[in-house]
């Protein structure tokens, strides 16, 4: 499924991580709606179906983007968590909810929200970088 | 081949257009590295299959991405541009483009261009910008 490109171009090479679109909602769910379970992933307004999340999720972790562990209260459920390199795709994915608010005439994106982003992106980025930090500890 | 979200997500909507991985190195030849012409694309690097290519530019023209006219020098050629709703995503490809750059061991990207991307991204954005404004008068 995966086209490795090895051109050497720093956006082929992204694309080749994050390129399926699958794996970019599965992120910004992780990132910006605060989604850690498998089930809750499924639930996304986009309809992603259990054998392709499957499928990304496995990738994603494989790549290096989203860590799992076994959940403490729940032995049965996995808790996924973006990495860090995760969170430096947080300026590529916000410019992307910047352009996507810009151009679709029905976007559902809170204006305030694209507002916080456009005015003081590295604030809305510490903010989201602050939610993984503190439940790390 | 192309999903419809319709979920209101900007990052849902941005993907529907460009989240095909080919649309968007189409559009990094176009706005970074100078390509105009059919053939030129079909050289890049990542090795875009022609049929690919045709249908991908099509949709690219039908997204309001591209504009296409014919090359006065050449009836039988055509010329690919950037729209302003294009140039639009510089801000998201070249973050996408620091993040590659960051995290492959054998990026090709030279050191100075990423370098100045992140210390004055607005710069380089006007810089690609007035190609296209010089170009059109």
């Amino acid at each position: 499924m995966k086209a490795k490109y090895h051109s050497g171009c720093p956006i082929a090479f992204a694309l080749d991580l994050i390129g399926d679109r699958w794996s970019l909602l599965v992120l910004r769910d992780i990132m910006l709606w605060d989604k850690q379970y498998y089930d809750e992933f499924v639930g996304s307004a986009e309809g992603i179906s259990t054998n392709i999340l499957a499928d990304r999720l496995k990738q994603l972790e494989a790549d290096g983007l989203v860590s799992r562990r076994q959940d403490d209260n729940n032995r049965r459920k996995f808790i996924y968590r973006p990495t860090e390199k995760a969170m430096d795709l947080l300026p590529m994915l916000l410019e992307m909810a910047v352009w996507g608010a810009r151009y679709d005439k029905n976007t559902a994106a809170p204006p305030e929200v694209i507002a916080h982003i456009r005015n003081d992106r590295e604030g809305f980025i510490a903010g989201v970088r602050k939610k993984f930090i503190a439940k790390s500890s």
